[in-house]
């Protein structure tokens, strides 16, 4: 393609910047027409973990990069490795396994880590990242434990490196307007937040459903989604928590002990209550705010692409659409843009933390009938 | 309408049930068209009450009614009720006060009671007209506590009548195909419903407001539709609730101490978990329930008229339509049918009292911030 190139001839050509040649000196120096500056260098990102979010969301979605490009690649699978650096332009020598993980220290096109690999890990991969000396973009959950949480926020604070959660919504233009009609009070003070996620889960031999590796249940994996949402919609930390679990009997995919449905109430501190529900059972994909002059909602609110708005005021529905765009491709820019500019992420790893913290109250909510109370 | 008497002939017709004359008597049988027999008699209703629900939505119904009629109106405002009588063609020997309420007794055009007074004044009123001899349609919630709903229960039982609760919803054709749907499961075993009724409440002076006279908050006059939307949604009576409560301190309209918004969260016995919300301070309208293949939902559900259903697939929604039907009207034909044929209610008086023992454990469970417990 030569758009570029061609645009920016008859750019010039437009604005009469092109003019005839008078002297050697300036016929070299016109004749040359102005260069570009380099383009913006993108930084090199290790994607750690092959699996289907890593191969069907996270590596399509660099070609949508302006700040982020693959480097690396880090699988126990080297065949797979193999296919996927041809596939992207990954170099040989940006090939890794786990065994070979800590070499990463020695890779100059490697600036960012991003650990997508089963929840239990993500200690141990996003410490060994930063002790490598990389920044590290780590998916949701953080860990299985806060206690593991601070000790990876502590792990980048030594190291001096980014520490980033992948919390993809909260870089979403959707979730981003929900977040602004909710806190400009567009339609007047929120009152009530209703979040839902959930999905009927396949294959019971997946890491989800192990309870070691997962951490937990529909909780830890989906219901994140609608725990984050019912604290970034409403700006504030929940102080009190109940909740209901349920797991069908018998049912082989929960045989590990992993919760299926977990239904859970958050009181927050300006008054706000929210209802929300996490499922393995079902499908469940909405966040609603209900505020005093309308409710306006997301349905669906948290699938890869096409997000839908809805402002709900008595019997009318009013659509609003936003332009669509690749939620992982904002994710990483912004993970990279923090990097380059020094800045702190919109999701550190605190932000990982209180979720991780809340989700051990919904637990503990569930499992002893009582309201569990926060310091928010 | 002539249809029952042809649809009859057609009958004997098709059935050879016909004969030819032979007498006197035959021929004077056949030469004499059939004529229709009376129209069926209409039983008539006292409408105890005139506030806006009796003048806005239960007057104008009994137009739309095939088994009632208003023969009596009660009330403390003579002025009104003779506009009304004058209106709905109630002569002047049905107008009551609520000094004369006993003498319904002796009135023989009125068959039924419908009490549509506050809240407090249901039992006292019920058990009246149950003593006058009257058969007792009563708004819900049937009153303040469950032992009321016991005395009047008793009262009913006792005088040999009948006691309906108003639930006007499970006459509903939106709300009735909603059960059918959870029940014959056409999209899967449910597992999670959703119910959410509310609206902002305005002057601070109404009854609503009033503690001794309402019983409560919105939960009482709102939030019952979520909770028996709740209950007959899964077709269960709830074994566990968890619940949240939060006023606006300073708004006016709670001075008197009922609650602007209760979250609750339901447990069944089979497992399905549910989440309701009451509010007095935003506006909620909706009943879902997510079964195993899809979510189908009434939004808005609780209104007079208009409600629209929806089923939700994956990111697709289909819209279910049926005919319109005025609710009152299938409601009090339905007490009249239960009166002429001697049969139970589908919403009586114990119907009532399990809102009313829900509503209590609701209240406990917020007040003690501890899971409380039911028999189910």
């Amino acid at each position: 393609m030569r758009t570029p190139t061609t645009s920016r001839r008859q750019f010039l050509q437009a604005t009469g910047l092109t003019v005839a040649a008078t002297s050697l000196a300036g016929v070299r120096a016109r004749a040359q027409p102005r260069l570009p500056g380099p383009p913006e260098k993108k930084l090199g990102f290790a994607i750690v973990g092959l699996g289907s979010l890593s191969i069907n969301q996270i590596l399509p979605a660099f070609a949508h990069c302006r700040h982020a490009r693959v480097t690396a690649l880090v699988s126990g699978d080297a065949a797979k490795a193999k296919t996927l650096a041809t596939a992207y332009g990954v170099p040989a020598s940006g090939l890794y396994s786990y065994d070979t993980y800590d070499r990463l220290k020695d890779n100059p096109d490697v600036d960012i880590v991003y650990v997508v690999l089963p929840n239990s890990m993500h200690p141990e991969y996003t410490v060994r990242a930063h002790t490598a000396g990389k920044h590290v973009l780590c998916e949701k959950p953080m860990a299985n434990t806060p206690q593991e949480c601070e000790t990876m926020i502590a792990a980048a604070t030594a190291a001096g490196k980014k520490l980033m959660i992948g919390y993809r919504l909260r870089y979403e233009p959707y979730n981003m307007a929900m977040i602004r009609m909710a806190r400009e009070q567009e339609f007047g003070k929120p009152k009530v937040i209703l979040c839902e996620a959930g999905f009927s889960i396949g294959d019971p031999k997946q890491w989800r459903l192990n309870k070691q590796l997962a951490g937990g249940g529909s909780l830890m994996d989906i219901g994140i989604y609608a725990l984050n949402a019912a604290r970034y919609l409403s700006g504030e930390e929940p102080v009190a928590i109940n909740a209901f679990s349920y797991t069908t009997p018998g049912d082989v995919r929960f045989a590990d002990g992993v919760e299926e449905t977990i239904n859970f109430q958050l009181r927050f501190p300006s008054g706000i209550l929210a209802n929300c529900v996490s499922s393995y059972g079902v499908g469940l994909n909405r966040f609603r705010v209900h505020a005093e002059k309308a409710a306006f909602q997301l349905e669906p609110a948290l699938s890869y692409s096409d997000l839908r708005m809805q402002v709900i005021r008595g019997g009318t529905v009013e659509l609003r659409s936003l332009p669509e765009r690749n939620q992982f491709a904002l994710e990483m820019d912004h993970m990279a843009e923090c990097v380059k500019g020094n800045t702190e992420p919109r999701t550190p790893g605190e932000e990982g933390l209180k979720d991780l913290r809340a989700m051990m109250a919904i637990y503990e909510a569930a499992r002893t009938g009582k309201t569990v109370t926060l310091n928010g």
